[in-house]
């Protein structure tokens, strides 16, 4: 069984997997989010104490409910 | 139909909600996340931008997934 992954490892995986799935650069996901892209690439590597705001900001931009971000992969 | 709530709202009114279901105080909470009781006033209020750190805090405080302070309700 792996460790528990923190909540910002959750954030990190599912925001790189989601916005991959559309197809979408972390260039082009900045842009829509009104966020910077090394920001973005930064988030998804769980480097930044990302806040709610901008997860919410991040959220919108993938068209989903922010709950879905944080979702847990059932290991 | 009312205005679509701020990840922040969501977030906040989940939070106090819950917290209110364990019959526990913000005093409490804040102590088990090991927080500060204003702060988690100021949270609960919707004034404060929360970094994915602390909700996680708050998250496992509760002992429920980040996810669950994040699902909006149906309206």
């Amino acid at each position: 069984m792996k460790k528990k992954q923190t909540a910002r490892q959750v954030f990190a995986e599912n925001l790189r997997t989601l916005r991959r799935k559309r197809g979408s650069s972390q260039e082009h996901l900045a842009e829509l989010a009104n966020l910077h892209r090394t920001y973005v690439g930064s988030v998804e590597r769980a480097e930044r104490n990302v806040s709610i705001d901008n997860m919410g900001r991040l959220a919108a931009a993938l068209g989903v409910p922010l709950a879905t971000l944080l979702q847990e992969a059932r290991r």
